[in-house]
């Protein structure tokens, strides 16, 4: 096994020299230009460590890792229009350079190379791979979905909001490793339990995004601290303290959650203080931390050798303990 | 082989017993709500036809036919966003009805959804069917790409336009056939040799598209009449008669088509009556006849008996002498 610097670098060499832009020139260069815009590369580095996990041949592995990297940023362009974003990764978001209709199409298109570039596997795998990637990209859909519903809702619950983070993120972090493991061609069990400790760690992974927005260092986190206290984006941060509060305590999240504010500041420490004094930022941390054991509980029964489970381990860990 | 109205009758039945509709109904409605517009249902009944064609059995052709009618759905719903269209088969578009973000998503959702209903056949099927769908669908984005692009543009060529229809229209048309090919386990020669036969049709189909919005029977033509004059779409009779127009004619034409208008009864007898004196008409009715004389040649090298020749001359007769 490569360090895991080395699995983006092999990655990121290989999407270099793909030839995505060709004719009509409209229609691929938005597709180039998101996929040039960076990024942490997490989902298809997975694929790549995961067949090497279970002793398959990372550069096999490149296609598949290419399409989940497509499909991700397939899903941040038409995620960027209904969310009438601006900014993505610091630059302008695809339908601001172009238009909506250039970032509906160039879109499109993306989630169909995404399937193209399975098509470099024998019939088999390609079946299993392009499978799993359709149920998985439903799911993504579904998430989406469930999020925008959710908006207008005031009754979502805990289960609820964790099904929809599952979906809209956390399916398609396991989904990248299962590929790993179908491509090296690994047993059904252990490309399931490889499956389950992907979406456990997602999870966690993303319910630490919803944690550092409110509680992370201004220093180091990248994006602005607050932004979803700003938004009022209902996270589990905020549906525990709903759940933990007081009536007063209750209506007062109620109300501040339903006010858009010029100036933020007050509002920010307000919410933040509630979330530290009904308990929800601790029970937050501590879903975290369960998700993440329960990831490492599954990560026992893969049947690996104890290095590569310390390794997959440590990657985990390393993931929980960022502050960005 | 059954009359083609049972294929579509069966087509109807086997549509009607899917369960479109699931959890999150925001997503899954606006889909439902599509497939049921209605419409000929022209290509999943080719697929039908094509497989029993070739010796299948068109109950094995379904999942495919329905796979080919749920991505044209998808394309109509983000063609209708991106041009913007308030009404399609004579009810209100989906983003009309819902919103854009709904149009967005349900259609991203009905994209994965065709390749779904692909694994209900064999890994080597599943993967040849896959392929054709995904070159397919790409090329119809291209061809999207292409018309926005040509809308802009003043010196696009026949040929360019010919590519633009082929790949908007025609190549769906084609692969839908050469679905029902490849599932009835014809050789690689016939299913080719279908695909040629569809792609000729589906020129001939939509260039006959373009005749009958200038030249149709105001009483059987489903559209306005002149909608493409009205709308300025620089179709196959305006590039022809700008090509054989004098240094006056094409002044005028040009200056026509550059222009909007409350009342475009004037303006619609004039480009007509220039698509007349120009010849233009005239070489768009041999081209759609050049067209399907190109697809009953290719039929003829086809390994079938005579009769399905018959039948395939048949239905390609009846679809080019339609008035609707």
């Amino acid at each position: 096994m490569l360090p895991i610097h080395q699995y983006q670098e092999q990655f990121l060499l290989y999407l270099e020299n793909q030839k995505i832009v060709k004719e009509p020139k409209n229609l691929y260069q938005p597709i180039d230009y998101i996929l040039q815009l960076g990024g942490k590369r997490l989902r298809p580095v997975l694929t790549l460590m995961t067949a090497e996990v279970f002793d398959g041949n990372y550069k096999e592995a490149l296609p598949a890792a290419l399409a989940i990297e497509v499909f991700h940023n397939f899903s941040l362009i038409h995620d960027d229009i209904m969310d009438d974003a601006p900014l993505r990764r610091g630059n302008v978001t695809v339908h601001e350079k172009w238009n909506i209709n250039t970032g509906i199409l160039s879109g499109d298109a993306m989630l169909i190379l995404a399937y193209q570039y399975f098509e470099q596997y024998e019939p088999a795998i390609f079946k299993d791979l392009a499978k799993l990637f359709s149920q998985t990209a439903l799911e993504v859909c579904e998430g989406q979905q469930y999020d925008v519903d959710f908006e207008t809702r005031n009754d979502v619950t805990i289960l609820e909001y964790l099904k929809m983070i599952g979906y809209k993120t956390a399916v398609l972090v396991a989904a990248a490793m299962k590929m790993g493991a179908i491509i090296a061609k690994t047993s059904e069990e252990n490309a399931n339990l490889i499956y389950d400790f992907g979406l456990n760690l997602g999870l966690a992974f993303q319910l630490q995004d919803d944690y550092l927005d409110a509680f992370g260092d201004p220093k180091t986190f990248g994006k602005q601290v607050g932004g979803d206290i700003i938004e009022n984006k209902k996270t589990y941060l905020y549906l525990k303290a709903i759940e933990f509060s007081s009536k007063e305590q209750r209506e007062e999240l109620m109300h501040l959650f339903s006010i858009q504010l010029d100036e933020n500041s007050e509002k920010i420490e307000t919410v933040k203080e509630t979330f530290n004094s009904t308990g929800a930022s601790l029970a937050t941390q501590k879903s975290i931390k369960d998700f993440t054991l329960k990831a490492f509980e599954t990560l026992e029964k893969i049947n690996i050798s104890e290095d590569k489970k310390v390794m997959l381990k440590a990657f985990g860990d390393n993931l929980m303990s960022r502050n960005v």
